[in-house]
């Protein structure tokens, strides 16, 4: 758990690789900032399925109200967590090297009817946005992660109107 | 609303155009099944971009827990729904004429950070996904939902294990 | 107003975020060379939605003759524009990092039949074209505007008959 | 001319081939229903050079205020158009038979700085949308056509908001 | 078992839904033509994760040579067979409804450095290819195989070669 | 040799496969009525390769100026031929079942340095269109090649200006 | 024309902008090397579409026997060229920044049936593959061209022949 | 042969050029580390066609169980090589210049119903991953090398379950 908190986490952060913590730390200092207690874990389903599916089997137990997963390429993560629980994955297309994400997008996003993923856009962008929509979902029971969440974003439409003229 | 139910509906499908409604009654009928209450609305960005802020604004305070939007080509309305709302946004990409869609994905998915839409697969599969997803995101505080659910899981795995051969 | 005229902006450029300033500069230094009155601001369509709606709403009215709006990724701020305003309005798709301007381009030029976006070319070319495309629909009022464009025309055709083989 | 007017058409719709006129057709009838002056005439970028410089000289000793031009696959027309009058083009990507109009699009909107074409979706939609640009340009100074515009803008926006439920 | 023969089946053929086999049946025409024994099977990687993990780790033991697995969208069956056992996987594209198979492609060829999936052109040629070369892997171990397989390249050579004037 | 003339065949027209015929048969309708000498076969790259490559070697000495090449998919054809003759090639991508001809396109025509192919339009107009081309090349050395080729292009202009009204 | 000879040049080499000569040097060295008299010109379809026909016109009469044009995003140099003369004319796709050439391949290789443009690969191999083949349509008239390129292809060959372990 | 050995190498790794070494050099790792013994040549479809068809003739005789192949752009040398033998071709797509490697994985994976080749990953990842499959497929009658890929697989899995915290 990232924050001081007497609760566990409420949202795992998972990757499929070490490299992919330059893209997923976006989720994570967003969590941060707005308060959510989280965890972070490399979690492979190519090199560790095993683990993938005790991860999803034991999430709902372990107090986890959403999954937010990322993983680039053939990007099997997110589906596979999705298909082993009933808590919400939310999914993020790492940048991949040759096709740009593109194909991290599809393997995710195009999931057949049955089992959901919710994804976010393709890199940075994508990962805090799914921090954001987590803190969505758990405003509801939790206030505080509700006013935080509504305070980050009142900060940001006051940032682009005292910045309106870009030349300055 | 079109569950009998006392509180008003916890969800609402939006979609831009009367012709999205091949689409998004898969969100209708997923929804139904599960007993999840919700309504169902014509909402477009581009010809109503007042009332899209309106239902927006109101959202919260009507109840809504998530708002499932379809749309298709350039598709706004997801989007600007996540831009006036702090209740969670489920965009669904349309199948468009010319492109199959990869369009009404990306102007879905591709959100800049700060703004989250949570987007599903293009077309039928994905206005399922957004109800399964959206009464998984309901499940915590409503388990009659989440027990539909869960049976509704079931089912399609047993199903799949009951006809495991295709031939017959 | 960024040039000296005893009347306000004929053309107004906005962009979803400063660092689109890169690319809309062009459009900007294109029309101070025209001679034609404009404005420059940052309008977030989601993350200062309202401030688009009021920005469309008065355009009209503070004598704005053409909108030029860069935005990239899930680009809705021209669209979002068109769907408040009579004013024309002229999309400049900004290059994104993944999709390199792909997702850009199909979110502001794949409107729907009612509500049209003019739409440019990717990146500074665009802008630049855009801002072209205004003049050129100003020159019937405005004669010096389009003296103007058409010695601006006339140069560059000059330039490449003076310079004709690449290789000194 | 298509209406009756006693001045000549103000728009020109011109297409590469006589099979453009299925698509080409939406933007004939929009400028009908609006009371735009026009005319509609073939004129292949590629069969027929000679017309297409002759049409563009002389496009803005005629009166034409704007040409709408529709093309597919190598689209060359509008930006042929463009480079020979300073009339303002608006390119209609047609949808070609095996790359679904992407072809048509990048030909036609990806022009390089200097020459600009305004472009709108591929297909009928498109059609449509460069009639209602081209009808918005004229309002300025034609107010009998700003006022056809309004109303169907209004017309179209009451369609939306009359019949917003999709299921009847 | 598909074909009589005192041992098992050789090669596994799964696929994620029935509606795959349509082209999936390709895959098992060719087997059968090629006398190799193998087997048919259902197996979802998103609605029965569980079967599809114990599929892969029970494959060696049971002899399984090679599995060919189908799947289309974001198809996750076949590297996630990959993932689990050391039996060579080999994926067969399916045509998805919307993106017409890219999805499939990327979503299966695109593993990450690790753990490979052998994969086939998008549809029923990528089925047929499969099993021809799941066909030649066995050849070595296996006279017979290696002898019908040589026979059906002859035969298809012959085909063109006797059949040289499409016209007739 | 498909027309009558004492000498042998000019031009070749060589196909993956019988069911490229009827794009391919474009190719020859435009050779037979230009009266350039031409023959047909069904040459494939992967299941006849030796006949691929007696069939180029032999090109020069039987008298062939050009081969006109069509394949789809993995289109392989044209570039190998080119790679074992000194021959022209003239590539014509069959538009595939999954990709539309995309691949077919990319496979032809993305040839490192070294070796060309000349490309032509994805389908049936590529097909007319290397027809044409090979008339282009022949007529410096066959003028009444030369003369036919121009009637067809004075008759195409002219066929364009007679029916400049699409409506009729 | 760039090789002494007392003739004039054979090929010419056109080119959209004088930014696209990275490129075009390469056919440019490719017919030095050969001995194939040419010429090199800047000749834009957007800014000096005069001269584009007027190049066109006198092409043939000046002695030309192939047009080689490169040019990048909305491309429509070789196409407008081929439109106007007889002579066979050679596109080269330039690499454009944000689609890297895509769109200039699109714009150039999907020319409509009647108008052929020979489309090479995207950039530099692509413009060395058009030299190449302006050599082999000329050989059949130069002998000596003949065996300047019979000569490189031998060389290329060897090249790899001599150089068969990539790792020394 | 790159292994000490004193069988002759069973698998082949070729490319279309030196500068696919750089991806290719993967493969050789990979079969390395495991001691698969193997050679390296560089064999160019298009510059060096004879050699193709005499290695792919040869490979089976010459004790050849696998060739991987490494090609960018219009890759045929996998096809190629697998339309001439029976040993098994695998096929790995270099990232190229202009369309990342898009051009070069279609070249690759379309192939048509008859000829198979086995597909990887475009670029480095591909390349390891042609060698682990050529490994799986030797396992069977080489125990050592299944060994070494199962050692190979479990470290693999052990290295992402010592660094299961990205941020350490």
């Amino acid at each position: 758990m990232s924050t001081a908190n007497d609760n566990g986490p409420l949202v795992g952060i998972v990757m499929g690789s070490r490299s992919d913590w330059d893209t997923m730390q976006h989720a994570a200092a967003r969590l941060e900032a707005l308060g959510v207690p989280h965890e972070v874990r490399v979690v492979s389903a190519h090199r560790t399925p095993d683990l993938l599916f005790e991860y999803a089997e034991r999430a709902a137990g372990r107090g986890l109200r959403a999954i937010i997963a990322g993983a680039g390429g053939a990007a099997h993560l997110p589906g596979m967590l999705a298909a082993k629980t009933a808590v919400p994955v939310l999914g993020v297309p790492v940048q991949s090297k040759a096709l740009n994400g593109l194909d991290s997008l599809l393997s995710i996003v195009q999931m057949p009817a049955g089992i959901p993923v919710a994804t976010f856009a393709i890199g940075s962008a994508g990962a805090a946005n799914a921090a954001l929509f987590a803190a969505a979902m758990l405003a509801a029971d939790h206030p505080a992660i509700g006013e935080a969440l509504a305070a980050f974003r009142a900060r940001q439409t006051e940032d682009v109107l005292a910045h309106g003229d870009p030349r300055h």
